[in-house]
């Protein structure tokens, strides 16, 4: 049986950096704290997340360019156009962020805190995996 | 500028897996080559791919049930249900599947074989980053 292949949001991120131009190029040690909020159909998911956790979190970047293949890295226009299957810039086919992040304290059901992640307000969540290798 | 959420796929892994019986549970490091294929309006994304790059590969697991909110972790009846957040199963609302590879061959401007991949023959491919990590 082959499922489609529209994207479900299963939740929202929240987060001090309001505007694309706050976003640091590469996420920092020291990012604030950001809090994610899990929509109620898909909390029952979220039921073994606890605080100390590493976990991946693939975001939607909805505001990138979808359109864009070659791309320079970090803008920095001294620098040859490259590929954007071999940069992390957000402008590709299928803008999905993916970012390494530890809980910090989960508020009740549906919505938890984690340092690490530096992403715009109001960005969709569309999964969540444990980071094994960490 | 919004974009939609409807995915593209960008190419095609080919594997020696034929059948979801065949995918072993957790990858192998002595995992067979796989060889992946980028459809022709995507390829210049692909030019700075080089052998020895490593690379993360996402994938659409277009046979995963995704209605799963919670799982037995491979699929070990003795296990508890888990939050599928909480798990690396395929069936989950957004299948996205995350693999770690490293690119030994570039055939031609298309097409690329790596190791330690292993997922079904005919998974299709929507994005490719650096590892950054590695």
């Amino acid at each position: 049986m082959e499922n489609d292949k529209q994207l479900r949001f299963i939740g929202t991120i929240y987060s001090k950096l309001k505007k694309l131009e706050d976003c640091p190029l590469q996420e920092k040690e020291n990012a604030p704290k950001a809090t994610i909020e899990i929509f109620a159909e898909f909390i029952e998911g979220l039921k073994n997340v606890r605080p100390g956790d590493n976990l991946i979190l693939f975001t939607w970047l909805h505001k990138a360019d979808r359109t864009v293949l070659e791309t320079r890295p970090r803008n920095d226009n001294n620098l040859p156009l490259t590929g954007v299957f071999s940069t992390r810039s957000p402008d590709r086919p299928n803008p999905i962020g993916i970012h390494f992040v530890k809980v910090e304290e989960v508020l009740h059901n549906k919505q938890f805190t984690v340092s690490g992640l530096e992403v715009l307000d109001g960005t969709p969540l569309i999964d969540i995996k444990p980071d094994m290798k960490n």
